[in-house]
């Protein structure tokens, strides 16, 4: 296999992730080729990319900007296109948000290797995608540090795990009272511990609620149970997480908190490839690894999405779309940072659950939550 | 593969490994079932479980008791032919020090599974038994909890290793001073923090000499250059080793301090068997896991067994040799505890290391390091 260049499309290639995820690329040039690129807001970063790496697709989002665009000899196509042309191998879905559901069913559907860092499709339409990439031969590739942890525990192993352990690094308020908690800032939650993220993932941190989605997302990359996934506050981010198996064996995945080494490992699946951009454990520097339970009284939002997961159906869906406009509404200082759950909490409260939904059912369920948030949260459905 | 019952062979079964390996037989009767059993000693309990197990062939080392055991349909024969014998699948090999070599490698030769616990065989002739195992189709099953970690962590992985750390408890003299180490008595050396076993590696344990075995066994077990293998102290014995990838991931395998754990596996392999005697970890209770690194200017004999292995040849057979006499010697209150350590140095120093020797070089090797620790000692080179 030593020489198989990965053809890659990589949707959302200016945020985060996306960003991360061309610099285990440049790292790697020999392994892997960019054919796609997407961008939803950042025209001159994205137009950096295209002069670098060249793809034969590019995307963005605002049709007006596309003549800034250094084109050359790149189409311009949909990221539904991409997600499914026959010159991609692997999508990396690095969009934020609902965004990500719609070119992941694509590529899933088409029988693509998918590496996987978008939360939403998965807690909101869980149900579909895994049954779709059963059905036409996809891999989901997990990318989220949680989730690639999991997967690299359970490699090898010929029997389904007994128990998850998804840690956490608690956040930036982990130990903060409820009367604390109700009084932080915006620039405060916006300042995370271990994690260098995207300003949504990070407030979903700081509540836990991320937590509680990858909970979902567990439970519907491996097939578990939910009263068999449990989650476990580790402050010092360095065990990814763990898996127990029949034998009461368990294995962990450690590493520095560095979004590259899940997004190469999801690429380069079934090799592991030297990268010399990738941290080693010190062990003269690590002293001490701690574990202790979350704390669901102070931090609703862990409870209400594994609660939101074990009703199912429409419910994940409803928990997203509350919660992407929650966020929203802390991020613009019009709610404290308590009301994001009483919000979410509310909006599951008043949803009536559909059972086996399809994407319509699951996509008219996340815009009732949004619209329901906004009128809870300001007496006004628009959002 | 649900139905399979194994056919074993417990060669040492009335000692701590011995034991427990009959444990985990009692409990999962369905699976396994005992062909063969030898001990060396204690006739009152291998009488008990022969009447227990009804084993086909037996072994005591004692001649003139074998009238008292309860024979029946049972055939005396000596542990080489109980360990190639074709009605054996797996031969588990408890017995202590040196006598383990010889079925050993009889076992290793017929291509059987071989359950390894004894450590002398592959630190002593670690080249040869590896080599005879690969000649023959043998499988080489550690049951070490440090190698059943590693071996757990690299299971399904399709590469190499790139560093492994093994950890060690740091025994019941962990952060002593050498003024203070001077003084310890048997009594005190024999009280391991966190794991039961026998007398002589709870001792090697104390000395750390038990985790300088190990080193060389990882190196011959996994093929495992020196330099890539670390030792860390993490006095809670709760992760029993940790396996780094080419990209930096690291993998390590966790759980009570339980020795019937990684002798199960050895002997389930490739399936995990549900074991309800068997502990889970309860997270809820476990907070805090600490590293350090080995002290080894109190701790030499960790240093002498890597440098041992290092210089290779004849010179592991003597470091197995001259600990062996070392510590009896200890035991019976004829030297200090840390005079182990400079009876050992000596023994290397004075050796002559014969490259790439055959087993009877091996074995004279190992005599010649008894009588010299002897001599060193007593004046006296009988033993």
């Amino acid at each position: 296999m030593g020489d198989i260049v990965k053809k890659l499309a990589v949707l959302g290639s200016t945020g985060s992730i996306g960003q991360q995820t061309l610099q285990v690329v440049r790292a790697l040039p020999h392994r892997f080729q960019i054919v796609g690129l997407t961008a939803g807001k950042n025209i001159d970063l994205l137009a950096e990319q295209i002069n670098e790496f060249r793809p034969k697709f590019i995307y963005y989002q605002d049709k007006a900007a596309w003549n800034h665009l250094t084109k050359g000899e790149c189409e311009l196509l949909p990221p539904e296109d991409i997600a499914c042309h026959p010159e991609v191998d692997t999508v990396v879905i690095a969009t934020p948000g609902k965004s990500g559901l719609s070119p992941t069913l694509t590529a899933v559907k088409a029988g693509k290797k998918v590496a996987l860092a978008n939360k939403e499709s998965l807690v909101a339409a869980g149900g579909i995608i895994t049954s779709e990439a059963k059905l036409n031969g996809a891999q989901i590739l997990p990318v989220d540090s949680e989730h690639s942890a999991i997967w690299q525990c359970i490699r090898g192993e010929t029997q389904p795990p007994a128990r998850l352990m998804l840690t956490a690094s608690g956040g930036p308020f982990l130990h903060y009272s409820p009367a604390r908690l109700n009084k932080v800032t915006v620039k405060q939650a916006l300042k995370h511990p271990s994690w260098q993220m995207g300003r949504k993932v990070t407030i979903d941190s700081a509540t836990l609620m991320n937590k509680g989605f990858e909970v979902i997302e567990a439970h519907w990359l491996f097939n578990i149970p939910y009263e068999n996934i449990e989650v476990l506050i580790h402050p010092q981010s360095i065990i990814h997480s763990m898996v127990e198996f029949a034998d009461g064996s368990t294995k962990a995945q450690l590493s520095y908190p560095d979004m590259r080494l899940p997004i190469q490992y999801a690429l380069s699946y079934p090799e592991r490839l030297s990268n010399p951009h990738l941290p080693r454990l010190d062990w003269s520097h690590i002293n001490n690894l701690t574990f202790e339970s979350p704390d669901l009284n102070t931090f609703p939002c862990l409870r209400l999405a594994v609660e939101a997961g074990e009703r199912g159906g429409t419910c994940p869906a409803v928990l997203c779309g509350a919660d992407e406009i929650a966020v929203e509404l802390f991020l613009s200082q019009r709610i404290k940072f308590t009301e994001i759950a009483n919000l979410v909490e509310q909006a599951l409260e008043q949803h009536e659950t559909i059972a086996n939904p399809d994407l319509e059912e699951i996509l008219a369920a996340d815009i009732w939550a949004r619209q329901k948030v906004m009128e809870l949260a300001t007496g006004d459905s628009q959002c």
